[in-house]
């Protein structure tokens, strides 16, 4: 077993903005407050919400200012952290003018990757990154920086490790709260994943990193596993395994929730999660839907429980 | 990368058994030779490839001497390893007058699975065994004892890893050609896989050692990594991610072969297996049975190609 201050992990479900924005079906704002709230009320405190992003790129985020109001009225429990994410400046002042405490912006592993979902240079979207988590510290709101297609790339293919120490180690000595290193089109195996954590934990340690899997290939939770033994202690999931990119071909669904929570729980970390709650919160997403996969935790906490 | 030496890996295609015997649909003996033809021409030079067992307990596998005389006549390639499941010695025995070259036999790292599957103590399934084996080596018969619910038995719970070490020297020390450990319910997570396989490569050598996992708990290619690591170069795989046990409730299915062979030639392991023709099998898994799940590199690969 880890020792005992190392065995708490966060884990941050995604699947409300890289879930729902990756579904044919657009959700009412009401809904997806629904299932966030399931989220909330299984135990996770950061969710992110939504997204400030073009309403002509991504319809499903429409709204994301009447999500967000919704959510941060009343008493939530332990003040989660409910994030969105922000492309670009205007995107941040949106969000800042909707009363987000916490945004997520993106870099790029990838030339390809970021002309294709941002239009920009990857040294363009650095600048225009470094501008928001500028602002953000001036205004006290959070930000996690998150390093997209951190291995491979639909366009350009295989990514320079040396590259996104690179980026990372710029935007940690920025000030980000939270250097998140994203396998967006999910495409890293555990070999990889171990090489690039380890050497940024070497760095820079673990406390403001976290690790963002999908499970195109099925080695999602590998990968979790892999960043989790070099020391990170955050991580990206949907729930249900909702997910995928709109700009990003061949990408699949995120690592589940339920998965995440449930190998790591097993082994004795501590999410501060309730797997059965998770599971309906899953369910919640299904219904909602009609597309969302669901992770393997479902039939098998169902199974476990149905058998005692 | 790993050394030269180190960068083979051996896939073992239980699909025609553990898949096959978990299907609703019964196979013609046809459809089954057609199966492990569709492996064969893929690369794959180990197959398990049937079971000698009650026809009542297991109607599925009927017909298994049909099915290996088939396949062992004509010129196969590289002169695989067909292996054929053997419950106690009047299936070695049978197995053995059908020309069986290799048999596969089961232990049990619980009493509750010994009772459940073969109607036995772990002592009588051990004694069992011996003679078995003792037959097998004067036979000339290669034979793989693998260690079923070796981390976890639905019945019994929690497996203790120094009996199944016990069981692994005892059998070792025997003469079996192969120690397989088996996750027969797709339970454990990869911290336990490494800690077991690890103790056990230091006291043995990993020559003859081999792991079976089921993806369950999606922790499949996880686990696989995990013994990979501690230099496990053997693995059972599924076909299509068929799989599960008849007599293990909850368990689902095997790790999938092409999700397996994805990842280790994705880290620059050498399988000598063609991922595309395996896909193709897959997809002749899936036409037969109608309900192979299939594993995640079927629709990757796919995309993969599609987009070039």
């Amino acid at each position: 077993m880890p020792g005992s201050i190392d065995i708490r992990i966060t884990v941050n479900d995604v699947g409300p903005r890289d879930g729902l924005q990756n579904q044919r079906k657009i959700l009412a704002p009401a809904h997806r407050v629904k299932l966030v709230s399931a989220l909330l009320d299984a135990g996770l405190d950061h969710v992110e919400v939504g997204a400030f992003v073009s309403p002509k790129a991504v319809p499903a985020m429409v709204d994301t200012d009447r999500v967000l109001a919704e959510l941060l009225t009343g008493d939530r429990q332990n003040n989660p952290v409910l994030t969105v994410l922000v492309p670009n400046l205007r995107g941040y002042e949106l969000a800042a003018a909707a009363g987000a405490k916490s945004v997520c912006m993106v870099l790029y592993g990838s030339e390809g990757m970021a002309q294709a979902n941002a239009n920009m240079t990857r040294e363009q979207a650095d600048t225009v990154a470094g501008e928001i988590l500028e602002r953000a510290r001036g205004d006290g709101i959070r930000v996690t920086s998150t390093i997209a297609v951190a291995f491979e790339c639909p366009y350009d293919g295989k990514v320079d490790p040396g590259l996104v120490r690179e980026t990372a180690r710029w935007f940690l000595d920025l000030g980000t709260d939270e250097l998140c290193i994203a396998d967006t089109i999910g495409a890293a195996d555990p070999w990889q994943v171990r090489s690039l954590t380890r050497k940024l934990a070497e760095e820079h340690g673990t406390d403001r990193l976290s690790c963002h899997f999908h499970d195109t290939r099925a080695m999602g939770l590998a990968n979790v596993f892999a960043a989790c033994e070099s020391g990170i202690r955050k991580f990206d999931a949907s729930i249900a395994g909702m997910g995928g990119c709109p700009f990003a071909p061949g990408a699949s669904g995120n690592v589940a929730t339920e998965d995440v929570v449930m190998m790591l729980e097993q082994r004795g970390y501590e999410t501060g999660i309730d797997l059965d709650r998770l599971v309906r919160a899953a369910d919640l997403a299904r219904e909602l839907t009609g597309t969302a996969p669901g992770g393997r935790a479902s039939a098998w906490l169902k199974q476990a429980r149905s058998a005692r």
